[in-house]
């Protein structure tokens, strides 16, 4: 009886935190990554507001907490998401969780009985998906166009398929492909989840990394009948090793989701919900995230332009408004996981097409490019190389 | 379709945390709390710690980790279980989690099927029972005596039960009970492990909380057939706000719990693994230990003579030589439940019975204490108003 649970079995460990074990070779150039750049962390700011709970009498902050949060914390964040977005309403709560991923998981795991469907852009975020796996979901990938899913394949899954619980999207600079949703396809998404009473997982975490003006209002904010759970994090506007994020919908969910919270880690990190509260209280979260803008646009931009100078035009990128990725899609007949073992000696690091696939398809030709991380320097040389290794994968030598 | 998951219909807010809100009213003494004494907490080490590590180049630590958890945490806490307690082999691993509750989720999460049957102390933790619960597990309580777990009972019920996948044992200062496991039945214990092939969670936060000079041999320690998952915290030995736990146990396990977190919470906060590496090279964690020995070793003896001095012989008590707990156990035909109600109006909170058992029996009788977190005058005022509580609730006025 010493073997691994049916719900588990079938899980790999995500091939990107294993890729980041690799690439932490400092001679590879990395695009792998997928977290926001140390550059954009505010560092002193925190570190005082800590160098303040613990100077002030810290024991709150030590004890256990309740599961819900730390109470300032949530309403800062409830506020803040209702002030600047229409996020939330009287039917609605709010729980801060350990990260965006782990409101994911507890929705889940609350929501999805094995056996169940849930749908979701194809290809979508490996930690999700992995979550849909662990708990023995159906995963029914929908095929994207430049504004987001294909809403007729969309209707056609939830007309076919009796046991879809969830309708997992991230409307805005998808992982990994970068794309938005527009506003049209987005309150037909909703139409249809209240029409065939499907929940929507909404994840957000890279929305206000937006690089071209607009800031994209979310599914949530047209969400009246209460059928949007919404999920963001601080993670990519302050800092992911904190693990703060938090999950916004209604109350039914909010209130099982606490109590497979109390199971999974009683509560989240005090110190740090204490510190992002005092963080919220004390500074401007804008006009911090103003600068992660300045920072990630220019690099963003490098990568466009290097790519447009280097790769060759068989090879579609997208050209992403905003967030962490660029999706790359190879000709017809070319794999992507093998192009990545040609780039090893290219000392340049990419995530393949199957690690996102919702079948874990490795005919899939896309990869995605991270420009968050890597320097302005490296993305030019990085770009240069991975040109030099596409034209040599696709010229067959 | 916008139903809750079949494994989670079943579960209620853990009662205890649910009580924490109650007794918050500060003019009720509260025996319920389940919490280290925040007089406990090394405040001032850790605050340096963590100056410290923001002083230095934070970004390693604000940054996304790896699952597995800090490198030089893991090592410290590995070699500090190997060499005080000779815990690990070289089949073992070690993973960091978000407190002990996460290692008990994540192994049950990887190990038990819907339907499979998991053994335990009757009662038994509440956070594991409902860990259990909400993996469509079933629950076999096993009686115990003064000296643990009843073995025959035990070895019936994997006798009688072909699908049992885990025993779940807190061996030492169990909570509720307080109970401490004899040598001779730990080796019993997992001399049948071992027979019928069934793997062992041995949940051990407390038992370096001892106060009677001998620190019991972890049955982990004995395990040389990759057996026993070993799960421990910080959390009562330094703080729980910090959420710092470990499990130790067979890498094929180990490896599966790890991508069970990559899909829970990524991983731990950051900053805290890296402060809680730093406190155990600068600080001697077991000094401080002792401190919190000598603080509650007072608290436990003051409420055992207060026990003896103030409330009717018919209750009978344990008297642990550890831990946080003291539990009571009510006549034949008093449940505990309505007792807790006659307590409310003298002011004075427990933890009744069902909360702990198996089967949520509300014809228990016992009741938890805990002496760690009021203080002396609070033990030896409250005590007396349990005792008046107890004689109006026998006396059935």
């Amino acid at each position: 009886m010493t073997n691994i649970s049916d719900r588990m079995s079938g899980l790999k460990p995500s091939a990107i935190r294993e890729m980041l074990k690799v690439t932490a070779d400092p001679s590879i150039i990395s695009f792998a990554a997928g977290n926001p750049s140390s550059e954009a962390f505010p560092h002193e700011e925190l570190g005082e507001v800590i160098a303040g709970i613990f100077s002030a009498d810290p024991s709150g902050a030590l004890q256990y907490s309740i599961t819900e949060g730390f109470a300032p914390l949530r309403k800062l964040t409830a506020d803040r998401l209702k002030n600047k977005y229409g996020i939330g309403t009287e039917d609605d709560d709010l729980i801060i969780t350990s990260g965006g991923q782990q409101g994911i998981d507890l929705m889940v795991k609350c929501l999805v009985n094995e056996g169940d469907c849930v749908i979701c852009e194809n290809p979508s975020f490996i930690g999700a998906l992995n979550s849909f796996r662990s708990y023995g979901a159906n995963i029914i990938g929908i095929p994207m166009d430049n504004d987001g899913m294909d809403i007729d394949a969309l209707e056609r899954a939830l007309k076919s398929n009796s046991r879809v619980k969830l309708i997992y999207t991230i409307p805005t600079f998808q992982n990994p492909t970068g794309i938005t949703m527009s506003e049209e396809k987005r309150m037909k998404l909703l139409e249809l989840a209240v029409r065939y009473d499907v929940m929507v997982l909404e994840d957000s975490p890279y929305f206000e990394l937006a690089y071209d003006g607009k800031i994209e209002t979310p599914i949530k904010t047209a969400d009246t009948t209460g059928h949007v759970m919404y999920v963001g994090s601080y993670s990519k506007v302050i800092a992911p090793g904190i693990r703060i994020g938090f999950a916004c919908g209604p109350k039914w969910l909010i209130s099982t989701m606490t109590v497979a919270k109390q199971v999974s880690d009683v509560h989240t990190n005090g110190v740090f919900m204490t510190a992002v509260a005092k963080y919220l209280e004390k500074y401007d979260l804008d006009a911090h995230i103003e600068r992660c803008r300045s920072l990630y646009i220019r690099k963003r931009d490098l990568m466009l332009r290097k790519i447009d100078e280097c790769i060759d035009p068989q090879v579609r990128f997208t050209r992403p408004g905003g967030g962490l990725f660029i999706w790359g899609e190879l000709p017809d007949g070319f794999a992507s996981a093998p192009l990545c073992e040609t780039l090893k000696s290219y000392k340049v690091a990419i995530v393949p097409g199957p690690t996102f696939d919702t079948r874990e398809d490795i005919a899939s030709r896309g990869f995605r490019l991270n420009f968050s991380v890597p320097s302005e320097e490296q993305i030019i040389r990085g770009i240069e190389l991975l040109g030099s290794g596409i034209r040599n994968y696709l010229s067959g030598r």
